[in-house]
């Protein structure tokens, strides 16, 4: 009964944080839900701007029955403080009406790891990283890459994954989580989303080695002080546009990226013993070409062993 | 007389070393002049299917006063010895009917140094940077920068700059130099080049910053082992595809840039001391984030400053 309540009506999303992230993604669900805003500070002129149904962070645990969906749209170095704030008056005996509880940070070990130990057992979780923002999303999401792990549904966790289907009964219970899950993952779906279901664990590999590079290098390059030249090649306008995009996000959310995923201290240190690896590589050649003048001098020596024509 | 006939006749350009540049520069030169390949190694064969004379490099001397334009088109690491090579048999009194000579190098203030000091007075220097290649330049030039300083004409070094133009008269010798620079420059803007007059050391400063970095960070990144993931952002993308483009060019290019530009160590320098900057930055911002867990750790302390909602 409750599965059918739940289709006969657009499923209730709150989105708790109401900043630049939060509104941007409330204005697609609100395509397909009614959303309503809750944060601590005053968002309540942008929602309803919005059309957005706005509550301070005090009204949140009596909202919670009526609510099907919790986005946390914080930041990562403070969700696990507001994860634990929001969520430490609910006991964790309770069952009824429990929203399912959605994340969405870049980031995914830790909040699923904070998510998984801090609020009641009875909370559905769907760790979710959208791989796009205010920019790069402003024509919409079609093609944008949308990862999610179903890290708890209906009390199976990792619900999806071979293992933990295959060890579970179906329920009217579970139909209903899984139903409301979906749902949710469809509005990700409609909008074009490319849909990767990867672990929270392959998710933080992956982005070790992609994201957070590509942070690490627009910060180093951005400290250089480059500008354009009258000389540039396309190489380097793709580099500046790296420095332009990766320097326009907060540190606190390259910090974020860095402190909050176990495999980014190891990019690091591999890219400085690459950066060795390229300066010790031309040192080498340099030792071995004994034809090369060094500045200032000229001299030719040596036969025209060199010579390439 | 030497003008008029220089203008009824269509240019010879011969290009020196018919590599893969050598072969690509050669096309275009074909429908604005007769070029003429001149090789150590045999590319006759190369030649004849582009329609290009071909010659070995022994008979270079006796062709020269058949030749409007010689473009050497060695790498960096050979273009001393290759110069001191071509011209070691020429005396350097010389004065009849001698070519205006044309480097192409990717560094500018090394080419320039070699060729007022190997070659004899009476040769007029172009040096010249086009800053694209086959891959680049593969749909045409369209648009794509193109550097040149006027070295030395008709006997004036930095000859178009204003310090140098306004010391000399004009004589008929002078037209004459300065016209078969100038038709030679017009291929590269008839190709619709952007022309950039600039004088090899500003190049130099320049192409440290922007080309010389470009290709650091290519080969830095391409030392990580880095593939395509299931979740790339934008950014990352951009990321691989300096890496293919960078590595895709030789080493010794790579390390032409850096030994031959004495302002590429000033920006490998630079590039440690910000990727240390930014490491110690992450730090710093570590050991004031007392609220950060340590990994394996899940302890909340502190209060709730941070919450960011």
């Amino acid at each position: 009964m409750k599965l059918a309540k739940l289709r006969e009506r657009p499923q209730r999303i709150a989105v708790i944080g109401f900043g630049r992230f939060g509104q941007f993604i409330a204005k697609t669900f609100q395509k397909y839900g009614e959303v309503v805003a809750i944060s601590r500070s005053d968002y309540s002129s942008e929602a309803q701007q919005m059309g957005v149904e706005y509550h301070p962070l005090s009204e949140l645990s009596s909202l919670l029955p009526k609510l099907d969906v919790v986005v946390l749209a914080c930041s990562i170095l403070s969700f696990e403080k507001t994860v634990s704030t929001l969520f430490k008056s609910i006991p964790s005996t309770t069952t009824a009406d429990l929203p399912l509880v959605v994340d969405v940070l870049s980031v995914k070990e830790h909040p699923r790891r904070v998510l998984l130990n801090k609020i009641p057992p009875h909370f559905d979780i769907l760790c979710t990283h959208p791989m796009f923002g205010p920019e790069s999303g402003k024509n919409g999401w079609s093609g944008l890459n949308f990862v999610y792990e179903r890290t708890r549904i209906a009390g199976v966790v990792d619900y999806g994954t071979e293992s933990a289907t295959a060890s579970q009964l179906k329920t009217a219970d579970t139909d209903y989580a899984v139903d409301r899950c979906e749902r949710f993952l469809s509005i990700f779906e409609e909008e074009g989303c490319k849909m990767v279901n990867l672990s929270c664990e392959a998710h933080d590999t992956a982005a070790a080695n992609s994201q957070f590079i590509t942070h690490l290098v627009g910060r180093i390059l951005g400290r250089q002080g480059l500008d354009y030249t009258p000389i540039d090649t396309k190489g380097f306008e793709s580099v500046m546009k790296l420095i332009e995009s990766t320097n326009s996000d907060s540190f606190d959310l390259f910090y974020g990226l860095y402190k909050y995923n176990a495999n980014s201290m190891d990019t690091i240190l591999k890219m400085k013993r690459a950066m060795d690896d390229v300066e010790e590589g031309l040192k080498i050649m340099e030792r071995e070409d004994v034809n090369a003048p060094g500045w200032g001098g000229g001299g030719m020596g040596g036969e025209a062993s060199l010579l390439d024509l």
